[in-house]
């Protein structure tokens, strides 16, 4: 079984796109791998620097992914600052870790050019998801292609420590899905939270009804067939509508006869009806934030018991243990 | 009673300066102040890549300020890496630092212009050594001109964070000790391991005498008059004489009659005397790192107490405790 390593952001706001990218190949993973989730709160620091925001988006991101079906008991699901070997390993990779390799990372320069304050910490990014990865030996890393050269950071580091104080760390390989599929967001470009185009999983009924009735479509009449395979409602109905509906909805499409009103409230009570028992579970998750952080705990026991592995072979191998 | 911090390099080999203008004061500080001694093997890890090097060079450190005078009831002393705690504030920390303050910072510049290899762990030093000293809520943090600017790089963290999640940290006040004499070396320049010139405490008889009778002196014959404000052999018997035995060192140098090779028998005498105690006791403890690794565990206890008070408001304040 391969050991697969993903974090996901504190920031709460899941949607159907997150869902369909991110929630499909995890819990695929979770029957098929060792799988370690972790919530990257000392990351989301980088861009947060508010007390309230930060503790809420941890509970809820925890919330999410347990309500959409993450089970604790098939992967090791913590906080990352609950297992703070993590910031120790960051350090002793840092000394190993040509400023060169960062100076390159476009995601850095990418954020100072979108005028996000330039600190050492966004800097510094990548030292500390190296250190995620590589103190838990994973060895697949599922990452969207922006994120795909830090990956080769971490094994770059790797490789350096290990030429340097002997084989400890195992090299981890980026894993870009290729397969999953775009879900178009409401405009039809792919759904993404920096397009303002997503349909939020966790939303109300009401909220929920608004945004699906957003969605663009263009202005053929009811009556003039239609290409299915441009049309973004067509595209998302296709996610949740069972087969002998969407045979229904393809026939009106080619032969005219398609209302996208219609076809919008049914793609509404669809995802509606899909996501119910995930809310409702969302719900009492976090009426029970106790239960919440129980469930976090032991995670962070299971993820340290590794952590402290792999951090106590590298202080020895760098000299520390005296 | 101020808290007054201090860090030491791991590097055993202490000379004659060291003592003078770093003992001396410490000292001092321990009858006076709350006073905080780590050996930096974190920092030492940015030029030391050789494990046995860097354990040999903790334990030396150790016994070195322990048979010079420290002491571990009237102190915290503790190996840095024990407390892993620094590592995590470092990071937190991090978040707040503008790459700017760093890249401002002359001792990078410095090494990188010497060809040290220009690592991430170099650059991002100042970060760490500002957690260092906020961590335990120093005030005071007697450092050599040279540092001057990390303790100013860490009051200006410290104020950031003030500002940002309430009032959280001690601004710290940098000591540079212009009341120290500063100790000449072989060479009559300021004694300094990068110059070479240097009388480490720790020789044995032979080679310390060796050492000693290398001090460059001018060619005035004997019997000539001599100008004892400008001698740096002068200068080191001041050191270590009595009183009354420099007056009449005192005598010869200003009605001649001073033989330099007769003086530097008396000053070899004088340190060899002077350290000799020491010198058992460094090997004592050398011969039993048990002890050794015993007393650090316990300085380590105890600087954790203080670090994890810290560290737990810093967490709270930033929204990690969710």
């Amino acid at each position: 079984m391969k050991r697969i390593l993903s974090g996901i952001q504190p920031s709460g706001k899941l949607h159907i796109g997150n869902y369909f990218g991110m929630m499909h190949p995890m819990v695929r993973h979770m029957e098929t791998a060792e799988l370690y989730v972790f919530i990257v709160d000392l990351h989301a620091l980088t861009s947060v620097h508010d007390r309230d925001r930060l503790r809420q988006g941890t509970l809820e991101a925890a919330a999410d992914f347990l309500a959409l079906g993450l089970d604790p008991e098939r992967c090791i699901f913590w906080v990352q600052s609950d297992v703070p070997e993590v910031c120790e390993l960051s350090w002793l990779l840092s000394v190993l870790t040509p400023m060169g390799l960062l100076e390159r990372c476009h995601a850095y320069k990418d954020k100072v050019a979108k005028n996000i304050a330039a600190s050492h910490g966004l800097f510094a990014y990548p030292v500390l998801m190296a250190a995620d990865i590589l103190l838990y030996q994973a060895e697949v890393v599922p990452v969207g292609k922006d994120q795909k050269q830090h990956v080769e950071v971490a094994r770059d580091i790797a490789i350096r420590f290990n030429n340097t104080f002997g084989e400890t760390f195992v090299i981890p390989e980026p894993e870009i899905d290729e397969t999953t599929a775009i879900v178009p967001g409401l405009d039809g470009q792919k759904m993404s939270k920096s397009y303002d185009n997503t349909i939020p999983i966790f939303l109300d009924e009401k909220a929920l009804r608004k945004r699906v009735m957003a969605i663009q479509t263009d202005a053929t009449p009811v009556e003039a067939p239609k290409d299915p395979s441009t049309c973004n409602l067509y595209a998302l109905l296709k996610l949740f509508a069972p087969e002998d509906k969407m045979r229904e909805v393809h026939d009106l499409y080619i032969n005219g006869g398609a209302a996208y009103g219609y076809l919008k409230q049914d793609l509404f009570e669809l995802i509606n009806d899909y996501f119910a028992p995930a809310r409702a579970r969302k719900k009492e998750l976090l009426d029970n934030p106790d239960y919440l952080r129980q469930i976090l705990a032991k995670g962070a026991e299971k993820a340290r018991a590794k952590a402290t592995v792999t951090l106590e072979r590298v202080r020895d191998r760098m000299g520390l243990k005296y």
